[in-house]
């Protein structure tokens, strides 16, 4: 890897000079350059010209830049973000940023400026709506996880994937931050204040770790989809109309409902942080509302989807039965409750908060908030077996929940 | 693969005598050599002296000796096989035989010469007891699989491991034949004069067929444990006092009940062939009786030592909880079942058949013995949920087979 060096702006802006035909014809002295990321694996820069050429170049730092050099990473992971963006974008090309050039051993990827889209989370912050996003993520999560699959692909194609995407120190990221810390005393957690004593009585919860090791060693060992690996609400891009799922650097074969159950789990934790976001409460109700009723299409548009797929689309004959079908739709319906469960506990109690819950300006508002996700989240962990439907989703969260 | 081509006798004594030192002092003009393999996919030659020194080197053949020249296998499984009984006999040195040389591109393996060992299918055939067996096997299973799953092994270390195993040739063998055939009208099909009506019956039996695409779906998606992936009784070679386990060229990642499974399908194939294979009702019952009890004793170690394990020596603090160990237990033996139902099912109506059924002289009884195979095989795939011990996998057996 000797030509690897952590980029400056002026380095980023000759290398997307050199390498892409972007700001061909135009004056290259007027071209700015700025790093943006706030992620905490990656530089992120902007290159842009007045006349509005512009693109993302997209570079690998070898540490996780939130725990600091001390954690290590593999820029590999620069490999498996551009292979399986090229899969996502073959899938389904309007909802992934087009990637215009990749180099390994810089581990630099060059891509589609979206600059004109927001991040879903600050929207969501925001209270904004978007017509399509449900549509367009059921469409990106049942394509890119249906036909990566062995309901799909030749068992050797897929196999050969699964080697492809063998990516232990971004799984490592997800096995620690999401399955491990929030459960234990761990010091790379972070409480709100006043909320370490909710947050310590999840490490002595015999029942609810029994049901976190079910998830964990599922995400452990099953093969199924070759997943994003991290949908949360950081991760997509929105804007009227358009959809864009970028930040494929955690992909990997693992259960479908993992990347399912991400998204959903960001979409109530803003459910959950509305609480203190918004003051209006027929407003406040109102977009909650908006949320339930958006998972609920989700989950049915996904579904009929996957369903499609699997009536039209399964290769293998003896996986084309209508019995064992509808019980692997069960099965990805119980996984995709659990990791929302998870997602939304560890969103509370683990290292990486999400916005949603941080801005919220009143402190007890805040403590409420937090304590309805973790609520909730647990609820979904403990009971995603006895919920069959997204009808006793509701039910329950309503119990739980005043809204 | 430049250097491959398919040894001769003369090859394999002048390629062993060049690679190792089993002769060194010995009169090389006295080495013979013979072919004996009745596997279908290797070359298998004996090389001995006259003064008691031997060994045994095996060659990949480039496609499946019994499928004919159309199945094309690459000789990749080679590396595999000599890859994966390193980790064996690193784990249970005791049960595999020792390998002397191992060359890539020739597809060779030079391994220790089980001259006076026995197969244990034609053992039992005969009705021969060997004491230390279910024990041998219990260690040799709980050991291996154990070791090599995220149980033990740190998480990156196994997902390269699984990379390291991918396999799919052979696995395709065992999707094909294992899972897909019995099930349809199968060309490559293979029936007892007069059992065509019994298998068809299995082409339209949709909810067995559920069954089968659950247990497919877990051997295609499950990392669990590294594999053996054909622990069949061809694969183990017997004497008083000594079990060694062979032929590991099917090593994967996949669930561990498939290796369990098959053990004990096989076993109980046995069991439905005494009906024709001994005469002497005490005696059959006897020695039947023997399995039973050896299938409950196997069983018995299997789990203890597997439970052993995971109290002491489970490294992720995750899945160090007894409610979920207690669950992956039970989960195991479910899967165990049902493996070993599929195993039973496929050895009366798909290509490969046991010698046990095929040796049974009269042909009534051949018919009678093959049909008990089959309804037993079709209940542990059908009950294997409700059979929640060994206790109850008997009283279902003697409900169906009279002995």
């Amino acid at each position: 890897m000797t030509r690897y060096k952590t980029f400056q702006t002026a380095d980023a802006l000759a290398y997307a000079l050199e390498h892409t035909d972007r700001f061909a014809g135009l004056d290259s002295t007027a071209l700015t350059s700025e790093e943006f990321g706030d992620g905490n694996l990656n530089l992120v820069f902007r290159i842009s010209h007045p006349d509005g050429a512009s693109l993302i170049l997209k570079q690998a730092l070898p540490y996780a830049r939130c725990v600091g050099e001390s954690w290590p990473l593999s820029v590999d992971r620069a490999r498996i973000e551009a292979e399986a963006m090229l899969i996502e974008s073959q899938l389904c090309p309007a909802l992934v940023p087009e990637i215009y050039h990749y180099d390994a051993e810089l581990a630099v990827t060059i891509m589609e400026d979206l600059s004109d889209h927001q991040i879903l989370r600050q929207a969501m912050v925001e209270g904004k709506r978007f017509p399509t996003l449900m549509h367009d993520m059921a469409v990106f999560l049942a394509d890119t996880l249906f036909f990566t699959s062995d309901l799909y692909l030749d068992p050797a194609e897929k196999k050969q994937r699964v080697a492809q995407f063998i990516n232990p120190d971004l799984c490592k990221i997800t096995e620690d931050l999401f399955f491990l810390d929030p459960y234990c005393d761990h010091e790379r957690n972070n409480y709100y204040p006043g909320f370490n004593e909710r947050a310590s009585k999840l490490w002595s919860h015999t029942a609810l770790k029994a049901e976190i090791a079910d998830l964990k060693y599922r995400f452990l060992t099953k093969t199924q989809s070759l997943l994003h690996g991290d949908v949360h609400a950081g991760s997509i891009f929105v804007r009227e109309g358009s959809t864009k799922v970028i930040d494929a650097e955690f992909a990997y074969y693992g259960p479908a409902g993992f990347d399912i159950g991400s998204y959903i789990g960001n979409l109530l934790l803003n459910f959950c942080a509305q609480w203190g976001l918004m003051d209006d409460e027929d407003a406040r109700n109102n977009y909650r509302r908006w949320i339930l009723e958006g998972i609920d299409s989700f989950w049915n548009t996904f579904a009929d989807r996957f369903t499609g797929y699997l009536a039209e689309n399964t290769n293998d004959p003896s996986l084309n039965n209508l019995h064992w079908q509808s019980r692997l739709m069960q099965r990805i319906w119980h996984d995709t409750l659990g990791y929302a469960g998870a997602e939304m506990i560890r969103r509370t109690v683990g290292l990486a908060h999400v916005k949603d819950l941080d801005v919220i300006s009143d402190h007890t508002r805040q403590l409420q908030a937090a304590g309805q996700a973790l609520v909730l989240g647990e609820a979904l962990v403990m009971q995603r077996r006895q919920l069959d439907n997204m009808g006793d989703v509701l039910t329950m969260l309503s119990g739980l929940v005043e809204y």
